[in-house]
Order: structure tokens, then C-alpha cells, then sequence
């Protein structure tokens, strides 16, 4: 396809999953990542391997990898700190929020995503967002981003599509996705060079890659990966 | 009324309208101001000049001033930095902006404020842009501003409704509102405390204020504040 796109590019599973499906679809593809001083940058450090990996013209993609951009996001810092008044933190705590979270994250990652294409000249935003799992967040949600792409495109004067392609998808489709697109050999790279695990284990390994095998995130990626094996005996 | 209010404040003449006119028609409002290493902190070092004198009771307005809040905008620097293509350069030098401009900037304060805004329970955002003068900013237009607003709502998954009084108004109509808001005296603090002036002159004196009296937001300042005179006599 003959436009240009900038996937927000975590180094995680889904936004790798991405990276692959932008440049086997975009003439031109280039990532942004957020450093907001996650607990384990192990993710961000994930985003060279992954990108040398996908640049490779082994895939046949017709997407050429252009370049990286990454945004000091300490602002968010500010944020988490003002103070919830009383009623905020009691529904924090019923909704099981850490009281440092910042409301509408993803909208703030998405417009600053969106200046950066624009001076790009990129046309479309690429994000691994999902419903399935994301459930408690609302800027997670199609409505929300396909809402947020109209004000984006209004305040912009020119359009900027938001494209979510793992919005429905389950976990153990997302493994078959990256299969779909680059068979046996993606989803190595992908198992080997992306990051789940909340603790930052990056020494365990299991057939659906690292982590300590114990915490949600780890749970979460090893379950689907299982359902994807399954699907296919 | 029975709701709450954040104002974006930049301590300007049109945010300092905007925090009179919140304070008159909610029981509670704060504000937010955005450090983004503006050349000239006169701005907002004023802020706390106008917030003391709006707080002052005779102003008879229902509401409460709250609590100030600052963000540290560092991250528009990178984006600032980001290398335009050729065509962008082109482009940007056609509409007469600098290559440091941030596409859709406002719309990254406004989810900046309503991540703020849901922390501290507060429902309305309020801005002071104005289509008459920024004809050139899309991101300052109504119809972005009311697709960000749905777009937030959805997000944070509650109302967030964002007001910008001064949309249709001109530089002396703005006047206008103030004094019909506070007054001669309330006339008199917007004046002395706000700034406009590009050079960041305080120290030369008009009628419409402190500034330079040349450059071009001076010229804007004054031409409405002799409309506004002229419309009274």
C-alpha cells in the first residue's frame, strides 16, 4: 500500500506483532517508543533486537524500516503525583488502579505519536491495543480511538488513520497472526526478542520466551501461546 | 453551578478571562499551567500575580479557587527535534511556521489537563482559544475541540466536557467579558498581570497593558483594547 505509517512500538508482543503487519503493508514504517521510567526498560531494550530482526529482506515484506523515535514521557511522573482527592482514591481502589495511574494514557501517546508523524509526513498510526484484554481501560477501546483519530485529523488539518490491527483479537490469534506473517522464523524472533514478564526475567526461558513464568503478564502470553499450539493440532 | 472546573492557564489575557469566568459559574476551580521552556517565563510567572488578585472575595463569584497545578512539557522539545522530510519543510515554511512547531501541541495539553482533571475530580476543562485569532491552528478550531472532547470522555470513560467561552469572540469582546465579569477593577488586574508581549517586555506601560507596544501579539492587544473603548464611547 502506498502510504507511510509510525507504529507505537513498545518492544512488547503486540506492538511487534504490528511492527510486522505495518511493512508487510506500508511502503515506509517508522516506530516510536515511550520511555516514561518503566520498572524494567528490559522492553525498551527489546525495540533494537526486534528492529534489526524485522529489517531483515528475508520476509518479503514490502515495507521498508525507517527510523526510530523515542519520546521522554517524565511528564507523566507530574501526573501520577497530584494528588486523587478522597473520592477518586476510593474508586482507584475499587477499580484495582495503582493510585499513580494517569487517566487517558494511551490518547497522550497517540497525539504525541500523531505530531511526530505529521512532521514525518506518516498518514497513519499504528497501535496494538486491544479489547480482548484491556477491558479496564478505556483508551484502550475502538470507540475511543477511532473517536480520538477524528479529533487528531480535525486538529491536524489533515487526516491521520488510527489502525488497530489486534483490536478483536485473541491472545493465541495474535501468535498466529505473526505466523501468518512470517512463519516459524517471526515467531522466533518474536518469542526470543519481546517482553512480557512484570518481573523483568530475562534468564528463564519457555517455548513461548522469557520471564519468571509466575506473574500475570507471564500468564497471560504462556496461556495464549498454548491455545495457539492447540488450534493447531 | 454544581460542577468543577480546570482551567488551562497560561496567565495570558484570554486564560485569565477564562479563570474569571469559571470562578463565576463553578463551586470549584483549578488550574494548570504548562512549562514547555517558553522564552520568555514572564508568562507564566504571572499566573500567581492573577491567581492571588482572582481569589480576592469581592469578586463576588460563587466559585472556590483550588489548587495550581504545572506540567513540564520537556517532551514537545524531542518532538520539536524531530527532523522534517523535505516536503514538511516545505510545507511548514509555506504556512509561515517554524520547524520547531508541534502539530495538534493543544490537543496534547488538553489530555495532559483532563488526566489531571479525573484525578481531582473535576468535570469541565476550560481553554481560552478563540477561532478569530488562530485561524492558522486547526487544534485551536471548535469542531476539533468538541471531537477531542468526545473523544476524552471516552477515554477516561466518564464526561469531560471541555468549554472554550471565548470561541466566537474578538479581541474586544473578550475586553467586554472581563468587565462585565469584575468590572474596572478586574479590567485593571487582566492589564497589569497578563501577558502577551513576544519580546517579554515588562517594564514599558500602555493603557492595554505592559509590552514592547511593536511586536505583533502587542499590536493584536492593543488594537482590541482601543476597539473595546471605542465600542463603549
Amino acid at each position: 500500500m502506498n502510504k507511510r505509517a509510525l507504529v507505537l512500538f513498545s518492544g512488547g508482543q503486540d506492538s511487534a506483532t504490528c511492527l510486522a503487519w505495518a511493512l508487510e503493508r506500508y511502503e515506509l514504517v517508522e516506530t516510536v517508543g515511550f520511555d516514561y521510567g518503566q520498572k524494567h526498560r528490559v522492553e525498551l531494550d527489546c525495540r533494537e533486537a526486534l528492529r534489526g530482526a524485522m529489517a531483515d529482506p528475508k520476509w518479503g515484506w514490502s515495507g521498508q524500516l525507517g527510523d526510530d523515535h523515542m519520546v521522554n514521557m517524565q511528564a507523566l511522573g507530574a501526573i501520577s503525583d497530584t494528588a486523587l482527592t478522597a473520592d477518586k482514591a476510593i474508586e482507584f481502589n475499587a477499580k484495582g488502579l495503582p493510585n499513580t495511574f494517569v487517566p487517558g494514557r494511551n490518547l497522550l501517546f497517540f497525539q504525541f505519536a500523531a505530531a511526530i508523524a505529521y512532521r514525518r509526513g506518516l498518514e497513519v498510526l499504528v497501535g496494538g491495543m486491544c479489547e480482548t484484554d484491556y477491558s479496564g481501560y478505556p483508551d484502550c477501546r475502538d470507540n475511543t480511538l477511532k473517536a480520538l483519530q477524528v479529533a487528531m485529523s480535525l486538529g491536524l488539518d489533515a487526516p491521520m488513520v488510527v489502525e488497530t490491527p489486534l483490536m478483536w483479537l485473541s491472545k493465541a490469534q495474535t501468535w498466529a497472526l505473526a505466523a501468518e506473517l512470517g512463519g516459524a522464523d517471526l515467531l522466533d524472533v518474536i518469542r526470543r526478542d519481546t517482553h512480557t514478564c512484570y518481573a523483568g526475567d530475562r534468564t528463564h526461558w519457555h517455548d513461548w520466551g522469557f520471564g519468571c513464568g509466575a506473574c500475570p503478564a507471564c500468564e497471560l502470553r504462556a496461556q495464549g501461546y498454548r491455545a495457539y499450539e492447540e488450534n493447531l493440532a
